[in-house]
C-alpha cells in the first residue's frame, strides 16, 4: 500500500490528525456554549465555562503533585460536580480516573487502590469514615482529598486537603497547560467489576473508545443538542456508561441526585425538565412502585434508557405506560457500557399493544453503530448459532469499543479475548430478525433433566404476577432431576403470596419443567451495583429441606 | 509512556480495534435495516439489503478488474443510485472515488482523469457523449462503464459495458469477500477542486475523515433516526459534503433528482415527506423565486442545510418565512464539506425578529463537534486577530476532517499546511461571541483608498432590494481609488433596474465609500458548483469606459 499514489506526502501532521478523545468535546463545548449550565447538584449551578476551567486547574494541581501519563486517580463520590469534573480534568493530566463503586467494603476498595496504584483518592464526605478504614492499614497510602458538600450535613470530611485546595494548587496558565493525550490508545479511565466471586479484574478503558462510545449514545438516543439529563445511574457504574461525555458532545445539563429515590427523582424531572435518564430496571421498579401522587405532573417527554440485568417485559410496559420512552440496551464494563440497543422497527411494531412491544423490548437487540462485530456462538469453536430464537449461545464482540483489557491480568485478558472476540460470558438466543436476548449469564442457566431452563425466563413470569415486587430463580441440586428451579420472591408492601400460588402461577404461564420446585419469601440480596447476587441465593437454595 | 502499567499487555488486536471508515456503518444498516428504503430515484426503489449487496458486488467486480488499493474509480453522474452505491463500493474494494463535477467541460474531465490515473470511468447516459469525447484523446483510457436509467430518455449509453453487467461479474461470495481497510489513514475519495485559474488540485480523503465528518453531519442537524433526505447537492460536490455516509449511519432514505429545479423539488418533498436538503445560497433561491401555487402543501418540518457561498441574510430570512429551518455551516473542499455552524444560542436568538435571526444565521460561527481548531488569523504569523468583529484575518482549520492533502503536488500541500493549519484562503472577522463571518475570498477583497470592502458585505445589501435576484462585486481598477467596486445585478423577471437605482440604494443601506462605483446587468457566469465565477466579472469590470 506504501507504493500507491495516495501514500505519498500525504502524510499525519498537526493539521489533520489528531487523537480521538472526549476532552476535545469539552474543551469545544466551553467555547461555543460558556454559560449554558453543565452541573447542577443541589443549590449549586456550575457553567460548562467554569466547569472546563476547573477541571485545567485539577488537571495542572495533578500535574503539580506529580501525578502524570499511565498514573491512576481514584474517586470515590456519589454523582456529583467534582465526579464529573474528574471525567475529564484526571485524563486533561495525562491520568486515569478509577471511580469506585461506593457500595464496596473497606478490603475491597483497598484491593482496588493497591491494585490500580491509586497516587490520589478523591473522596466524597458521605464515604469519608469508609475511606479512613480503607486507607488506615495501606503500607503507602495515596494523597487523600476530601470532596465536601454544602447540601450534604452528614459524613466526613477526610483527607489532607480539600478538592478546592488542589484547585488552587493550579498554575496560573492551567487553561493552556494541559494536554491532549498524544495517542488515542492511552488509557483514560480503569473500571473494577464487581465480580461475585474472585478479585475484581480492572477493566482499562482508552481515549479512541471513551470517544466513540460517548458518540455511540447520542446516535443510539437520537439526541439532540442540550439534553437535560438525571444522574439515577451512578457515574461510578463503568463512567456513567461514558455519558459524561456524550454530555459534553451535546453540551447538556447534568443534574446530580446524591441518593437514588422515586421522590426526588420524580420532583427532579418536573423542576429541571428532565429530558434523559438511564437506570437498571431496579430503578425503574423502583419509580413505578411509587404513589401515583408522586409520579404525576410531568409535562415534557422523558426518555429513559435502561440496562443492566434484562429488565423484565413487565417494567418496560409499566414505564411506558407511564408515558416514558424505554430505549433498551446492553453492554458490559467491558464494552465501555451500552454497545447494542432493541432498535425500533417503527412500521412493523408501533402499532402494536404496549404488552407485545414490552416484549419485544425486552430483547438486547442489535449493535449500535460503534460496535463492529457482535454474535452468538458456541464459546469452544465461536461457530455462530442459528439465528432460530431457540439455540442458546455465548454473546461475543468486537469493536473500538471493547476495553484494551484487563489492568495487570494477562490470564483473564488472554482468555476473554481468546480467538479474536470478547467473550462476554452472557448466555443469548439470536432471533431470525438479527436481534439477540439474553437468556444468563453462562453460570446461571438450569439444567434440569437435560432441558436447559433461562432463569430470567422464569424471573421474566414472576415479575408478570402483580403482587410480585421482586424476583430471582437460581438453580438448586436435585436428586432426580439434576437441578431444578427455585425462585426467591419480594411481595409487594401489604401482599401476601404462598409458595403453592407462585407455582400454579408460572406453571399456567410457562412449560411446565420451567416451574419453580421451591419458593423463598423475603427481601433480595444485591449487589452494590444494584445486581441480585445469586451465589447467596444458590446457597440458600441448597440448604432447603 | 510505554512503561506505565496501563500499556502492559493491553495491546490492539482484532477484538478491541477496527479500522473507523463508513463502510461499518452501510453493513450495519444493511444487518439491521435490511427493509428500509435506501435509495429512491424516479420508479426505483432500493432497500439497504440489496443496496449493500450490489455494492460488495461492485466491489468484488472491480477486484476482478484488478481494481485494487490506491487505485482511482472515476464516476461521472447525476445523484442516483449507481453514484450512491459508488461511495460505498469502490471503497470496499480498497479503491479510491473521484466522483466528477458534471459541469465541466471534456479538457478538464480528461485532466482529472489523467492526474488521478483512473483505472476505470463509469458514466452516466445524460454524459456519454461529453465522456466519449473526453476518452477518444487519451493514450491510456481506463475501462469505461455505462450507467443507464429507465426514466431518462436523452443521453447515450456509453461504455464498453454497462454497470449492471460490471455487477453480474462478482464472485459469488461477494457478500463476505471485500475487506475494511487496513489502515483508516487509507484514501477513500479523490475530489478536485474547482479552481477558478491554474490546473484543478486533487483534495484527498482518507476513512477516518469520512468516518468522522459522516458523525458531524448528524450532530450538527440534530439527525433522528431514518431521515428522508432530497438530494439537491450533487455527490459529485465533495462526496455530498458526507451525506451518504451520514445516510448510512442513521439508516436515512436518499431521494435522488436528475435535475435540480424549483418544481421537481417542492413535489420531491411532499411526495416523499422529506425531511432534510442541503443546498447553496442559489439553490435556495431558486426554491424563494418559486410561484407561491408551487411552494405551497408542505405538512412535515424540513430541514435545510446551506452552504458554500455565504448566503444572504435576505435567502435565510425567505426560507424561515416558507417555513423550513435553516441551518448555515461552512467547509471547503479540503475539510470534507462543512466543519463549522451557525450554532443556535436558542435563549438568546429564539425571540430576535426574523430579519434579525437571519442576520445572526448568516455567520459561519463556530467548530463543529469534530473540527478541533478554527481561528481567524493573520497569514503570515498565524497570531489570532482580536475578536473585535472588525479585524478581518483568514480562516485557518485542523483537525481529524481536514484533508491528507492534494494529489502529486507536495507544493500546494506543503504551502496550505504551513504552521501546523489548513489555510482556507477565506476571510472573515472574529466575533467577540467566538463566531466567525466569512468576509471574503482572499483574492475577492477590494482595498479603496486604503479601506477593505468586502464584497459579501455589498452583495448582502443587493440581495435585499426586492427586484434584484442575484449578484455579485468585484475590484475595478480606480486611477483614484485603487480600487472600486463595480456591482454585476440580475434582475428578477419582469423588473427593471437602473445602475442609478442600485447605487442610491447601496448608498441608503452602508457606508457611502462602500456602495458600487459601477452597475452591470444580467445573468451572472457561473463555475460548475455554481459559484459565481468572479474573474470574469473582473475582466468585464476592467473593460468598463
Amino acid at each position: 500500500m506504501g507504493g500507491t499514489i495516495y501514500e505519498q506526502g500525504l502524510g499525519q501532521h498537526s493539521a489533520n490528525f489528531v487523537s480521538l478523545t472526549p476532552l476535545s468535546f469539552i474543551r469545544r463545548t466551553a467555547d461555543v456554549y460558556p454559560q449554558r449550565i453543565a452541573v447542577i447538584q443541589g443549590s449549586r449551578q456550575i457553567t460548562w465555562g467554569e466547569s472546563y476551567l476547573r477541571c485545567t486547574r485539577l488537571a495542572s494541581a495533578l500535574r503539580g503533585r506529580g501525578v502524570g501519563s499511565g498514573d491512576t486517580v481514584a474517586v470515590i463520590a456519589s454523582n456529583c460536580v467534582e465526579m464529573f469534573e474528574a471525567h475529564f480534568g484526571v485524563a486533561m493530566a495525562g491520568a486515569v480516573l478509577n471511580a469506585i463503586n461506593t457500595r464496596l467494603d473497606a478490603p475491597a476498595i483497598r484491593f482496588m487502590l493497591e491494585h490500580g496504584e491509586a497516587k490520589v483518592f478523591m473522596v466524597d464526605k458521605e464515604f469519608g469514615a469508609l475511606a479512613r478504614e480503607v486507607v488506615a492499614d495501606m503500607a503507602t497510602a495515596p494523597l487523600v482529598v476530601s470532596i465536601d458538600d454544602a447540601d450534604y450535613d452528614d459524613g466526613e470530611l477526610f483527607g489532607e486537603l480539600s478538592y478546592d485546595d488542589l484547585l488552587d494548587e493550579a498554575s496560573a496558565d492551567a487553561e493552556h497547560a494541559w494536554r491532549m493525550p498524544e495517542d488515542e490508545w492511552q488509557a483514560i479511565a480503569l473500571n473494577y467489576t464487581s465480580g461475585t466471586t474472585g478479585d475484581p479484574k480492572g477493566v482499562v478503558f482508552h481515549h479512541r473508545g471513551a470517544y466513540l462510545n460517548a458518540i455511540s449514545n447520542g446516535i443510539t438516543w437520537n439526541m439532540s443538542m442540550h439534553p437535560t439529563y438525571l444522574w439515577t445511574l451512578p457515574m461510578f457504574h463503568c463512567n456513567g456508561w461514558c455519558f459524561p461525555w456524550t454530555l459534553a458532545i451535546y453540551a447538556g445539563t447534568s443534574v446530580c441526585l446524591r441518593h437514588v429515590r422515586a421522590e426526588p427523582i420524580f420532583d427532579a424531572i418536573r423542576e429541571h425538565r428532565v429530558s434523559h435518564f438511564c437506570g437498571a430496571p431496579i430503578v425503574l421498579n423502583t419509580l413505578l412502585s411509587a404513589p401515583a401522587e408522586v409520579q404525576q405532573g410531568i409535562e415534557q417527554q422523558v426518555n429513559v434508557m435502561t440496562a443492566g440485568a434484562a429488565p423484565p417485559a413487565a417494567v418496560i410496559e409499566g414505564m411506558e405506560r407511564l408515558g416514558f420512552d424505554v430505549t433498551h440496551v446492553y453492554g458490559l464494563t467491558e464494552t465501555y457500557g451500552p454497545v447494542t440497543l432493541c432498535a425500533w422497527q417503527g412500521e412493523q411494531w408501533d402499532e402494536l399493544p404496549v404488552e407485545e412491544r414490552a416484549v419485544i423490548k425486552a430483547k438486547q437487540g442489535v449493535r449500535a453503530q460503534m460496535l463492529e462485530g457482535l454474535m452468538v456462538a458456541d464459546p469452544d469453536t465461536l461457530q455462530p448459532v442459528p439465528m432460530d430464537g431457540q439455540t442458546m449461545g455465548e454473546v461475543f464482540m468486537r469493536g473500538n469499543n471493547v476495553m484494551k483489557g484487563y489492568l495487570k491480568n494477562a490470564k483473564s485478558t488472554d482468555a476473554c479475548f481468546e480467538g479474536g472476540w470478547f467473550h462476554s460470558g452472557d448466555l443469548a438466543v439470536w432471533h431470525p430478525d438479527g436481534y439477540i436476548q439474553i437468556k444468563d449469564r453462562s453460570k446461571d442457566i438450569i439444567i434440569s433433566g437435560g432441558e436447559n431452563i433461562s432463569s430470567i425466563e422464569v424471573e421474566d413470569v414472576l415479575y408478570r404476577h402483580p403482587d410480585v415486587l421482586e424476583a430471582a430463580v437460581v438453580a438448586r441440586s436435585d436428586e432426580k432431576w439434576g437441578e431444578t428451579p427455585c425462585a426467591f420472591v419480594e411481595p409487594r408492601p401489604g401482599r401476601e403470596l404462598t409458595d403453592a400460588a407462585v407455582i400454579s402461577y408460572c406453571r399456567d404461564n410457562m412449560a411446565h419443567f420451567k416451574a419453580p420446585k421451591h419458593v423463598v419469601f423475603g427481601p433480595l440480596p444485591k449487589t452494590s451495583t444494584g445486581k441480585i447476587q445469586k451465589f447467596k441465593l444458590r446457597k440458600i437454595a441448597e440448604n432447603i429441606k
